[in-house]
């Protein structure tokens, strides 16, 4: 039987720079996991590819999967919806390969309720003054979004204990690398691999 | 205030190549804990130098330490007795400095009753044959003795289930870089840090 792939969870408040971390992990050539593409409604930014960045969909098309139960996790979050289908994960999972999603920390705590076991890792600011700097600096929202940003960012800052790592992105390679060695180290957990040795200790019960 | 260091108690079955996994994991250069010598009672084997691989002591002297409480943990084996003097754990973890235990199965469990939040290792055979050739390999026992390790070794891999990771010994350069990779992960666990994120965390509350 293969061994089910990890879920790892890779989140933090908003502007921490999750989407650039993620994809310095994903361009080293030495990751073994698969990156679950998020769906959202909000607006493409410019350089955004459908299917790459995220899946973009109508509020309605979107609504429409949640009636179905194809939503692993999703939140609305200042007016928008983002999510994670729910078919992607699972066949990749059963496939023995680890999955890795990048999400809202929303929707983050969803999916710890429907699989503890995943890997939940949250990416810190090094501190909020930066985290603010970011924000403003991005320059694709309105001054209004910025604040509704901040606020939640603050409280989201404080659900940091229900995960089970936590990464201070102050910079970009370092952070990537933490990452990578917290789901290498995570492989090497007893309650992961014990069924592997399974045989050799029943060959010690046998053998008394 | 100093954040404490990590008590990492890395052990394994007789045979496994515990010591040899340790030596490597010390020669690199980008360690940042300490090794805890051991104390035991057994002969010096050549080669072995005191107060580097073991501090070797008589029965007398290492029963009155147990005595004394000055003892993190100790295991009788083969008719020695192994052991972990407390003070300098302490003392070096006091300093924030992790510290790392090469122990046997027995004493592992001991220490974990005391400090359930150290990190504990377990060092796998690749499979039970393998093991048996090392043991019969390193040539320094006699037949009984050898036939004793075998039978306390798969008792001893019946208890992994009582660690927290599991790696195996199939190379030992690899081995000791899984190790590495796995006290690095455990800096960055949530419960380990939370402290450093307090002010940030209060600063959300009395913001609302």
């Amino acid at each position: 039987m293969t061994e089910r792939g990890l879920l790892i969870v890779f989140s933090g408040p908003s502007g921490v720079g999750k989407g650039t971390v993620r994809k310095e992990i994903f361009e080293s050539s030495d990751n073994k996991f698969e990156y679950s593409v998020s769906m959202t409604t909000r607006p493409q930014r410019p350089g955004e590819v459908d299917g790459v960045d995220y899946f973009f969909r109508t509020r309605e098309e979107f609504e429409e999967l949640i009636r179905q139960g194809q939503m692993l996790e999703y939140a609305e979050y200042v007016g928008n919806y983002y999510g994670t289908p729910l078919t992607y994960v699972n066949e990749t999972l059963d496939k023995g390969i680890d999955v890795f999603l990048e999400i809202e920390v929303q929707g983050a705590l969803q999916v710890k309720q429907k699989v503890p076991d995943g890997v939940f890792i949250f990416l810190t600011p090094p501190d909020l003054e930066e985290l603010k700097d970011r924000l403003v600096g991005r320059g694709t929202d309105s001054e209004e979004v910025i604040r509704q940003r901040i606020e939640r960012a603050k409280e989201e800052i404080a659900l940091m204990r229900e995960y089970d790592y936590a990464v201070v992105n102050d910079h970009v390679p370092l952070a990537a690398e933490r990452v990578k060695r917290i789901i290498e180290a995570e492989h090497y957990r007893v309650d992961r691999v014990i069924g592997r040795y399974d045989e050799m200790i029943r060959e010690q019960v046998t053998a008394r």
